[in-house]
């Protein structure tokens, strides 16, 4: 039986996480859902079901130690360097010739290294069951999420009815993919039942994905089979467009399917979903990253730092505070977006602090 | 003529400023008004008044490195070292012995090490006219403040009528002292125009105030005469009850009278006065201890942070944030007194953090 491989997609530099993250230490590599990394947690994710000599991950060469540290059982021949970002279309492409070469006739699951997922059995059975149907029907599989809110930051897919059940778990066909909508289709979408939100997490055949790499992104065909004849992969990558696999292969290939994930999922974009990722004590507060708490009078605070650090607030309420790397943020939860504002001026005033 | 000495008490050990002040270093020892700590300001505002071999410091041994350190010109005999505190009674017996062994015919001028007084030379023509007075009235001196709000948190002084002028100061003898009023006498005493702050700052000649610390403070007295014999002081300044100068002897004094501040004083008691004593940015944000702040959208906040630290707030209003010592503290400016709760959370739960 062709045999089942993972990717780990850890390529994320974002500075939503600021000040804990940064250029140099993004999100995946943050304790921000747990008292372990992102990262850490997604590969544990697969204990038992892709053993670790067919988990790869794809990050930056410039994070290749911190993947190193925090992975320590990765072996390494599986750890996939990018010489730059190029968006999740190239980032694919390259793991999946990896696997091609190795093991021409497996399927792939593809995770993203900084989703918050539980429990680990359920997220394990859904991917089995899209592995079996993958292996049977050739279909690109996307996994969905049941919507609970109109979320505007997540792009949808809508599902036609059931076309198959594997290991008792239902398989849409796609009708189409859509991207972030306004508010009120968000609205209609929810109501409908008929749509998802779009996860990014995909299983395929390796076979099959191959194929659509050739077929849907034939650039970045040609510069894989160049740097596999020794070419370097640096210039051949910054020749290439940055491109989402969604829109690049998923939105254009004839056969796609989809199985929900109807338990937790969280892709923690800013620091408000700390609250919904960790347990809050009885005043509603979230201490995370191993920083002691002590609050008095003060509730629904997400509150972030290193083990051994302190913090104690005093008659706040919905605040994020944060302490990492000799930088302090104050700001309300429902104004976490806002990070972008102080990134932004740090990035024409104080770089150094990105 | 007379020789005019200083005693700057420098004993306190508040944590009424955690986490930048702690057990070991307190409230004198920070730059929370402008560059320079508070002793090294208090020092400086006797330059052309007190020659610096003619400057005490009375501070608790286990302080004494911090003080040399922030007061490199302090000569090592002028180094006046409490083996634990006591209160400002035996502080003061314990300096004016010291002078009196030095100088007998002199006048002290008696300063806290810890309050923001300005501008200097105002300051130093104050203590200047109440040295004269002193020297010529043998009286015992206190430096009043005129109170620019019915203040619950000071002891008030009651002035008579002026007796005299001294370099064109009014002298008024006092009536008498009065301890922390509830609001409603507070508001009576400054309305009457008759009553002042009292700022425990003294000037007095050596020869009186030896009298009535003889007079006053008897068992001081002799401890401070069996240790001039050669015991240790350790033990018999454990024996001592610990009282305030204002209540042992000046309210007992036959002879007191009063000049008066009515230029900027503050006593810096808690973190909100950081908004009175440091200069506010447009938004009227106070950034203090060298830490830089990055404000987008964030009015009326105290931040305080060592060099090289950097807060961020957004859209956050009239907040004090600290950190310091590997500790974050946030809390409305109007709950400033709050740090106490906190302090006495970790004196039960983690004496480390203090």
């Amino acid at each position: 039986m062709s045999e089942l491989f993972a990717v780990i997609m850890a390529g994320g530099s974002g500075t939503r996480f600021w000040p804990a993250s940064r250029r140099a230490k993004p999100k995946q590599f943050l304790a921000i859902a747990g008292e372990r990394s992102l990262i850490a947690q997604t590969w544990a994710r697969l204990d038992g079901l892709v053993p670790v000599e067919r988990r790869l991950v794809v990050t930056a060469a410039s994070q290749a130690e911190l993947v190193r540290r925090e992975l320590p059982e990765l072996p390494a021949q599986n750890l996939v360097l990018e010489p730059l970002g190029r968006n999740t279309g190239p980032c694919i492409a390259l793991a999946s010739a990896t696997i091609a070469r190795r093991a021409p006739d497996s399927v792939q699951v593809v995770l993203a290294a900084d989703h918050v997922i539980r429990p680990d059995e359920a997220f394990r059975a859904t991917l089995a069951a899209a592995a079996e149907e993958a292996r049977a029907s050739g279909a690109l599989i996307t996994l969905g999420i049941r919507p609970t809110f109109p979320a505007t930051g997540f792009g949808y897919i809508e599902a036609d009815e059931e076309v198959a059940r594997r290991a008792g778990q239902p398989v849409r066909r796609v009708a189409r993919f859509v991207e972030k909508p306004p508010r009120a289709q968000a609205e209609q979408f929810v109501a409908s039942g008929r749509f998802f939100w779009n996860s990014g997490l995909f299983v395929w055949r390796t076979d099959v994905i191959e194929r659509a790499v050739g077929e849907f992104m034939p650039d970045v065909r040609a510069a894989l089979e160049r740097a596999a004849r020794g070419e370097a992969l640096d210039g051949l990558y910054r020749a290439l467009r940055p491109v989402a696999i969604d829109v690049a292969v998923l939105e254009r290939a004839p056969e796609r399917r989809m199985l929900a994930i109807d338990y937790e999922w969280n892709d923690v974009g800013s620091w408000d979903a700390l609250a919904a990722v960790n347990a809050p004590d009885a005043a509603r507060n979230v201490a995370t990253g191993g920083a002691t708490l002590v609050a008095e009078d003060a509730t629904g605070c997400i509150v972030h730092g290193a083990a051994g650090e302190l913090v104690a607030l005093v008659g706040v309420k919905d605040l994020v505070v944060v302490h990492a790397h000799g930088a302090t943020l104050v700001l309300p939860k429902d104004r976490a977006q806002d990070v972008k504002k102080i990134v932004e001026r740090l990035e024409r005033e104080r770089p150094e602090c990105l």
